[in-house]
């Protein structure tokens, strides 16, 4: 059995959509990452970097004691090789799949997530800052456009694989951030045939998204004060 | 013999480190991103997302055609499998250098690069942006010092690996970056660690920084609209 510490955000879905297309059996542990539940100790010790999702894999391949892991690339691989899915063996096939991995954790994700907070979640509103992550952001698509249109199939290559699973969520946030796919067509296509899988679905569907809009009191907590006080330094 | 498309920048470090460390034999191929040798179609067809460094491993274990590898994270697995060294082979082990090499490529790196960004090379100074930047770096510097408080040596364990050689040179911009290691005691020690191993000073040494400060031409080309331009779109 896996728990699997769990806020339904891009980074969360990353790992509930591995776990149903894997048919692993696992228990959400919900995580209030509005309310602070990240910053407590017991979370701690399991996601030394404060931050959702975190797994515990409570029979892992050596026998030993349960086993955490943290930062959603790392899981991915984690579980692609406990179960051989998902994840080539072969050399090329594999260092391409981390290839585009990493290119998600290094780009994609961060920068999607800076373009999300200055385009929609700050009380300021910072032209230079929206537009910086605005051009990297569309930057980041055309690179993907162009790879996709490359394979002809799904991320890495031929096969879908955790390249996809890593990239799908985040890309699932463009028309909240205000981006259409008509101007990528090659991740337009992908995009379709990977929201077709049933698994993909159960995954999202895990802790379905409070639709509240932020307020002070949580923007104090996320971002502000509040999450200093919680990691106890300045 | 490897090729390595190379500029003297933390991310270049990472791979000139790497390299060195391992004494295998590599041609550096320097590629001058302030003028927008990274935008030339026969970089790209190296490196998909413009971005350097990146290797060509005219040998690799299968004995086929030379193969590509662009990202600093993937460029470290592949050549730490290649070769057996600073990446371990055993679940555990390996796994906690995994997370780590993660957590730096998607919050150490990104996260001072913003830093960088607006707090030394914008031209326009923004406050909220800056602290952001400040406020996540000197949380991710606590999360590190953390860590290698509870290993009382390398960041993810008792031995040096590719998590050490991932997290040094960004670490290395920390006094730029107006933070102290005397904050931090844990990274503070460690870090007169790694800067006394003879190699990854030879690492570091590979085509020294040019210390011109940004011009507008550079900060066109770099962050601009010359970039978009090269780019071929909006």
């Amino acid at each position: 059995m896996i728990d699997l510490h769990y806020a339904p955000t891009p980074n969360g879905w990353k790992v509930s959509i591995m776990l149903e297309e894997l048919g692993l059996p696992y228990t959400v542990i919900p995580v209030d990452i509005r309310a602070g539940d990240q910053f407590k100790p017991e979370f701690l010790a399991i996601s030394p970097n404060n931050r959702i999702p975190a797994i515990v894999d409570h029979a892992p391949a050596d026998g030993g004691a349960p086993f955490p892991v943290f930062e959603t690339g790392a899981i991915l691989i984690y579980l692609a090789d406990k179960t051989g899915r998902f994840l080539p063996s072969e050399l090329r096939a594999r260092s391409r799949v981390i290839q585009w991995v990493m290119w998600q954790m290094a780009g994609l994700g961060p920068m999607m997530g800076q373009h999300g907070h200055f385009a929609l979640y700050a009380a300021e509103k910072i032209p230079y800052a929206i537009q910086r992550y605005r051009d990297e952001v569309a930057r980041l698509f055309h690179v993907l456009d162009v790879q996709l249109g490359k394979t002809g199939a799904y991320v890495a290559g031929d096969d879908y694989t955790i390249a996809d699973i890593a990239c799908f969520p985040w890309m699932m946030t463009h028309k909240a951030q205000g981006f259409t796919l008509d101007d990528y067509p090659n991740i337009k296509r992908w995009y379709a045939v990977l929201r077709a899988r049933p698994k993909l679905q159960a995954g999202l569907a895990i802790g379905k998204f409070v639709k509240e809009p932020f307020n002070d009191e949580t923007r104090h907590v996320m971002f502000g004060a509040r999450a200093k006080e919680m990691r106890g330094r300045s």
